[in-house]
């Protein structure tokens, strides 16, 4: 049976909001999720919260199913009102359910890249919305998952789990500095694409092989030369205007169903 | 000669922090945009901030120039320090120029549509970040500009300007209710193009007629039936995971690309 929490004192409203702060997250390998949607994929990839929180008077079918799952799963469930949910999720609007989740294991060495044709590498990524953005566009495309290179921000924060709208938790996500990353991925097969500026061919020029890893640089700096001196393929998006770069998240989705739509032709022509 | 503000009490200070809020800047005709990248573009584009805030110390060319033009144009130049530029930005490590700029009429009459062979057309866009994230993609793909339909978020919100990294002065923006829209689009020529699940054809498909219109919608609806059923075509983009959509600006730069690159081709071949 649910349990019942209205008091904003209530410690275990203390500790979820605390999740908000990456530090938290850490010291406690915890997360949240917000919203039905998010948290009825979460369960469908077979993933149940820790502790569910929803707002009294919320009836809907997949809330009853979320409340038996987590249950069964020996999950705290709480029903709580709608200023609470505010104060743990941060939005004016808060979604009527939230889910506290454990984070996973994000070492490279659980990436099988063999289950996925094609990959997406992010160096250096700062803003949480992108990070999202792009594991929800790789799960558009079938990607693998995200492989999170050198100083990335967090993957578990709010909002890159507000802006994956799932995704977080039907893509594999890794973490590794750049070296270990190389050799990894020097360790098997694996196609190397950077876009760049400097890059000398068109990205609808090269043919992509698979497992493609496309390597997306960080917002304001784009790709290290090191990076990019790696990469096997270094293409350009073409580019018309006055600016010179793409939003990081809008040049990941660019490339990823670029090397989709290859593929699509190749084997409609085959 | 630059005037000195350093007190947070300055009414200069509350007025600009005040822009912040939709109600002041529609009220004052006024918006804020950061950073001495975004303001050269505008510059560039033709704009000179009405006020511009440097903080002391800032050496830079780019800036000289700045601040001679917009003394040369009758603007006020006002030398400050971080702690009011993080007042007035509300960023934590905030840029060190920033310049306030009246707003730009956005009456639909103003849109000539043989400026561009490419028109971006949003409807009822909530989040500012896809709407300058947008407009940045916009001016990549030489797109005429962006016309904004029923309920929109605000273009010149902080968030929406700092997202199109300078693109909002370059491309023409437009609001209009779907009604008028739709009745100025339908008094010349233009292919409306809309992307939907329901769409009966791949986004790669149909040959795109100039001028194109991509329409976007809401982040969470997606497009209302009323309007897909005034699309001249009517497409959907491929979808392979467990997600039934892409985020906004993600799927409108995948539209605007594909449309651009079936030009590119078909130049080429001819």
């Amino acid at each position: 049976m649910p349990r019942e929490i209205t008091a904003f004192s209530n410690p275990l409203v203390k500790q979820v909001r605390g999740l908000r702060d990456k530090k938290n997250r850490r010291s406690e390998g915890l997360f949240v999720a917000e919203g039905l949607r998010i948290l009825t994929e979460a369960l469908e990839a077979g993933f149940l919260p820790r502790i569910l929180f929803f707002a009294k008077g919320t009836g809907h079918q997949l809330l009853s199913r979320l409340i038996e799952e987590t249950e069964a799963g020996g999950g705290d469930v709480v029903e709580t009102n709608a200023d609470i949910l505010h104060k743990l999720s941060g939005k004016d609007n808060p979604q009527t359910v939230l889910g506290v989740y454990e984070a996973f294991d994000t070492s490279l060495q659980r990436i099988d890249r063999s289950r996925a044709p094609l990959w997406i590498v992010a160096h250096s990524l700062r803003d949480p919305g992108n990070l999202g953005t792009i594991l929800r566009t790789g799960d558009a495309v079938g990607a693998g998952g995200l492989i999170l290179v050198d100083d990335c921000v967090d993957p578990f924060s709010v909002e890159a789990v507000r802006a994956s709208m799932g995704a977080l938790f039907t893509q594999s996500i890794a973490t590794a500095r750049w070296e270990d990353f190389l050799a990894w991925l020097r360790s098997g097969e694996g196609e190397l694409i950077g876009t760049s500026l400097k890059g000398q061919q068109d990205y609808q020029q090269p043919a992509y092989g698979r497992p493609a890893f496309i390597l997306i640089g960080n917002e304001s700096q784009g790709l290290p030369e090191a990076c990019e001196a790696e990469c096997d393929v270094l293409v350009r998006i073409p580019m018309l205007g006055k600016a010179d770069s793409l939003n990081a998240a809008v040049a990941a989705a660019l490339m990823a169903y670029e090397v989709r739509n290859q593929w699509r032709r190749a084997s409609a022509a085959s």
